[in-house]
């Protein structure tokens, strides 16, 4: 039926046409299908018994507030908590530095919305975040890509990359989405000399920083940025706006993430904000706050890792055992994802409605980049299935793949 | 100190700027004051026992997948109850013509993303709610404004002002805010003829339509253009858009609401909401359903209405008793608010200061005026306060004001 509104969307929308993956993940909810498709957490770690008592103290002790309007940069508990977790890692930031979101695709939404123009440019790894792609095209933002690898984002390229009039760098450097990647130490620190150098600033997404399953953690690039100004300021400069999120350490019902940004940033972002979605929910943020808060948590996210680490070596190992001749993945010390690679020429677009038949899904990887390629790849997700799901799907798979790759 | 941000804003912040409500509004939680500046309700009739109740069902029953992602639309059981209660008010459409937004707010803010050009014109009453022009200013609205008086917006200027290349019509024809008037019903359906015929939609925000007071329930401008079309086809046609929220019947701090829109513009909306921030909490969702889909929910509104009628009642006697001469109020039959006009050359804003030195807190109406005007007008909360209060803030309220028209 013909309505008023039909010819009166914003040129904007255009760019807002329902991803591929949306359309795809539709076929992953029928019945038997194991999907690698989504970027699920394993709802069997997530703490209910503690949100039940948290919310039950919370709605007990403080009920009138938790229920009420609340302020737009969020509770000022939480943020405290946030700004004295962060210490830990070395982002020394006080509460002021801290807006909390409705969940991490709502600071990218912001950062769009207060950062870009139509056809501004922003340098992006490739493959790269697809949220942050479909946040950022409804601002028209143009996307310059950098090449990666088994060490992240190829920094060799930067030094050329960067003089192409970018608005910011959008990295994520811990275990990618959604290759699975790590971006070295070494690169890290190039790509922080070459931005300041250049006078670029960046956007570091780390939703999955504390989902390491092997190895050492590696400074985030905000610190190294902070390190090389600290010689001059002994405090937190900025260049680098970091973002996390309570999706994968909580739970992602919640929809809570938050915002690490010069204060200027922050009272910037808080406005948009508040005409956006005036405040994040006001229950959960008491109801995080209590949970995060306790000395559960720290027993709590080693409990993920170790869960999440056997899955993603039970896929590593099926991978190993069943993949056919020509495929390669790669190998993430931590994170949800992990990237196979098929020989070039072949499509995983194409192949994905053989694999529905074979009832396994995943994600093609075209999808993650913003300026074409990657039709050879795919993203698989280690986090949502358990072990003997993983081995069973990983074998449906390959029988897909081997069939594809013989014709 | 110097970031690299501070020059990369885009263009569309400039319509952010904090607006002067917010800071007053810092005033407002100074120690002794009374405020009738903010849109609170009051929280003695948070429904807590009942969020207590419900959080412990859903995190008991089904606490995996409230707590885990969910879609993007809405949870279905809730847009299925949202659509049957619409259905009371004469207001028959699917769930699918449901979506759940984190917020009014953020329905606003979507409706901006969705249809607004920079430089577009949208035609609101005057003066109009000011979390709208928020929203809108982001997006480079640029706004037409219709007077309105006591049975609210002026129809008889619409054919004029109806030429003017409109994008839509913004109304609140309950208890408005900020006038807390109410559209009449021969106005309303002057207004819906006079859109149609013109080939202009409307969006109809409507928060407050179930806290009625006195008098008889009038139809939404939705429903009028639907019993105008049914002649010609018996479905839903949606050249009106419908806005409401569970912020002022449940609590705000749960931060859901809800639009109801032809099935082609949710998608368009979902699409956007999805960039934006994926989904509205699903424990939030999961929660509300279980309060709102209980026998209760007709008791507690109807108990919100006894309360909030007795602070209204409390504070127009108050106004009658004590208010200079010169001054006049509105009487809302409903709501939240009521609105308070000095004589011509009076300036609420400036006599702001002399208002909180006496300890009372307002919103001056000139915040609520996309195109000017209101200077010697103030917009009145009495739903936060409890009626002893009411009294007392309005003596002091009183004795400012008579203390600035004596000048």
């Amino acid at each position: 039926m013909q309505t008023q509104w039909e010819h009166r969307y914003a040129v904007r929308t255009q760019g807002m046409k329902s991803s591929a993956i949306r359309e795809l993940l539709k076929y992953t909810s029928l019945p038997g299908i194991i999907s690698f498709g989504g970027g699920f957490p394993a709802p069997e770690v997530f703490p209910i018994k503690q949100f039940r008592d948290a919310c039950d103290t919370v709605l007990t002790e403080m009920g009138e507030q938790a229920l009420q309007y609340g302020q737009t940069e969020g509770y000022y508990p939480l943020r405290e908590l946030i700004a004295k977790n962060a210490a830990k890692y070395g982002i020394v930031v006080s509460p002021q530095n801290v807006l909390i979101t409705s969940g991490s695709q709502q600071a990218l939404d912001l950062f769009g919305k207060v950062f870009i123009n139509r056809g501004d440019r922003i340098l992006v790894e490739s493959p790269t975040y697809l949220g942050a792609l479909q946040a950022w095209n409804a601002y028209g933002a143009q996307y310059v890509t950098i090449p990666s690898d088994e060490e992240g984002m190829q920094t060799q390229h930067l030094e050329e990359l960067i003089k192409t009039n970018l608005k910011f760098i959008y990295v994520l450097p811990n275990f990618q989405n959604p290759t699975g990647v790590t971006l070295s130490l070494e690169r890290r620190k190039q790509l922080i000399e070459i931005a300041n150098l250049n006078g670029v600033p960046i956007i570091e997404d780390d939703p999955y920083g504390q989902l390491r399953y092997e190895g050492e953690h590696l400074p985030p690039v905000v610190v190294l940025d902070d390190e090389i100004r600290s010689k001059e300021t002994p405090i937190y400069s900025g260049n680098v706006i970091y973002t996390s999120t309570f999706s994968k350490i909580l739970a992602p019902g919640l929809r809570l993430a938050w915002v690490v940004a010069p204060e200027d940033v922050i009272k910037k972002l808080t406005q948009a904000k508040q005409g956006t979605d005036l405040h994040t929910s006001t229950l959960n943020q008491y109801v995080a706050y209590h949970v995060a808060n306790s000395p559960f948590m720290k027993e709590h996210i080693q409990n993920i890792r170790v869960v999440y680490r056997e899955r993603r070596d039970t896929m590593l190992k099926a991978l190993a055992d069943y993949m056919p001749e020509g495929t390669s993945w790669t190998s993430p010390k931590g994170g949800l994802f992990l990237w196979v690679m098929l020989p070039e020429g072949y499509d995983t677009s194409a192949i994905f409605p053989k694999a529905i038949e074979e009832k396994v899904a995943y994600v093609p990887g075209e999808a993650f980049h913003p300026n074409g390629g990657g039709k050879n790849t795919m993203r698989l997700n280690f986090s949502a299935c358990k072990p003997d799901v993983i081995i069973e799907g990983i074998k449906r798979l390959s029988r897909v793949l081997k069939e594809s790759l013989a014709h």
